[in-house]
């Protein structure tokens, strides 16, 4: 694993992902998706800060941004959190109602796009932030779906390309202590969770629960600002 | 199967297809995917002629189109099919210099997207006119790739969307058999293989090579016009 793919978002997983890696000293392509969702120009904003903080505090030799715009593609995808959905539901992660939230295809689709950037600039490894604490809604997070996706992408880049996936036996807060134990800390002040489409997270979607949740169990304060 | 999302670009092989889909009375979304390649102008016209003729010919209620424009995804991709890439290889398809006009991730990539759809319109199938003559070249379009992408995607949707690759054992001339028996006929007069930048197939590229062996071997004329 000399040269990785990672998705990142600008959420606290994919930004502890990042700063993991190059704490090794991998060089890493953070590729970012604008799909439509109704947080996503919250979520460019956030994956700007993190991506430039790295940027200058010591690894702008190590990492490189692709931004790739997929809003037209997923114009008529059935989700709420789409622009084009229903209200982001409020109340717990892990609820029914949440399931409304799931986009179909979408970790698919941004592994595939990552597995012929990988190919094409020569990287070994696509990274993705996906953990335990989104296995029951999201089926596209899950151990059955990432271990045949590797499979495939092994299969689709003759073993070129293989999908890498640490925090997948993790819940939030195994990644969070992971972080505040990087060199530097990750920039949790920078990260955003949250689902809705307002830039000062809400607190109450599922999304925010399940961070402010993580911070909590760690005894930590989350240093970003709530609504609430 | 009755509601299928289905990869057309208006060569013969996904043609023959949706002609072989709708001949089952199966309801068909065509996906066309403009990704930037040499000879994506001519494919969309190709797709649309494909296309108007089912509409035209008694299937207006049972097709429907889907236009991506990934013309910015692929753009840092390295492949000689695409418009940034160097020449496209004349010679026979299974030919080593062909290798460079592999588009890294495309199957993967195309597929991932349909099936975003599939589920976002309620459809429990996608597919695709790979075929056994794709195999030497394509990895991503091999029957272990495709089998293993079939688990991966009953995985991504809850088993809600699976793969269909019928012609996955075939030649291209199997499959011409199969167009030219069906009612109506795949209007293969419409139908463009050519990997080149022009309005006229070459007749020399891999792709109209194998085209041209495939009518020869059925002992049919090919209905398109060639340069050569």
């Amino acid at each position: 694993m000399k040269k990785v793919v990672l998705a990142l978002s600008g959420g606290m997983d994919s930004a502890t992902l990042l700063g993991f890696l190059l704490s090794k000293g991998v060089e890493v392509h953070c590729c970012n998706f604008q799909y439509g969702s109704k947080h996503n120009a919250y979520e460019f904003h956030t994956f700007s800060h993190v991506f430039h903080f790295y940027l200058i505090n010591g690894f702008r030799d190590k990492i490189d941004a692709h931004i790739f715009n997929l809003v037209n593609t997923f114009k008529s995808f059935d989700s709420d959190l789409l622009q084009s959905g229903g209200a982001i539901p409020e109340g717990h992660y892990e609820a029914e109602s949440m399931k409304q939230t799931v986009v179909p295809g979408r970790n698919l689709i941004f592994a595939s796009i990552m597995t012929g950037l990988a190919q094409s600039i020569g990287a070994d490894t696509i990274a993705l932030g996906v953990h335990a604490g989104d296995h029951h809604i999201y089926p596209d997070c899950r151990k059955d779906f990432i271990h045949s996706l590797n499979i495939t992408i092994n299969f689709a880049t003759e073993e070129k390309v293989s999908v890498y996936a640490p925090f997948l036996d993790m819940n939030k807060a195994d990644i969070l202590k992971i972080g505040y134990n990087l060199t530097p800390q990750v920039p949790y002040q920078y990260t955003r969770t949250c689902y809705k489409n307002q830039s000062i997270s809400c607190g109450k979607c599922g999304a925010c629960q399940e961070r402010l949740e993580a911070f909590k169990l760690l005894g930590k304060e989350d240093p970003i600002e709530y609504e609430r």
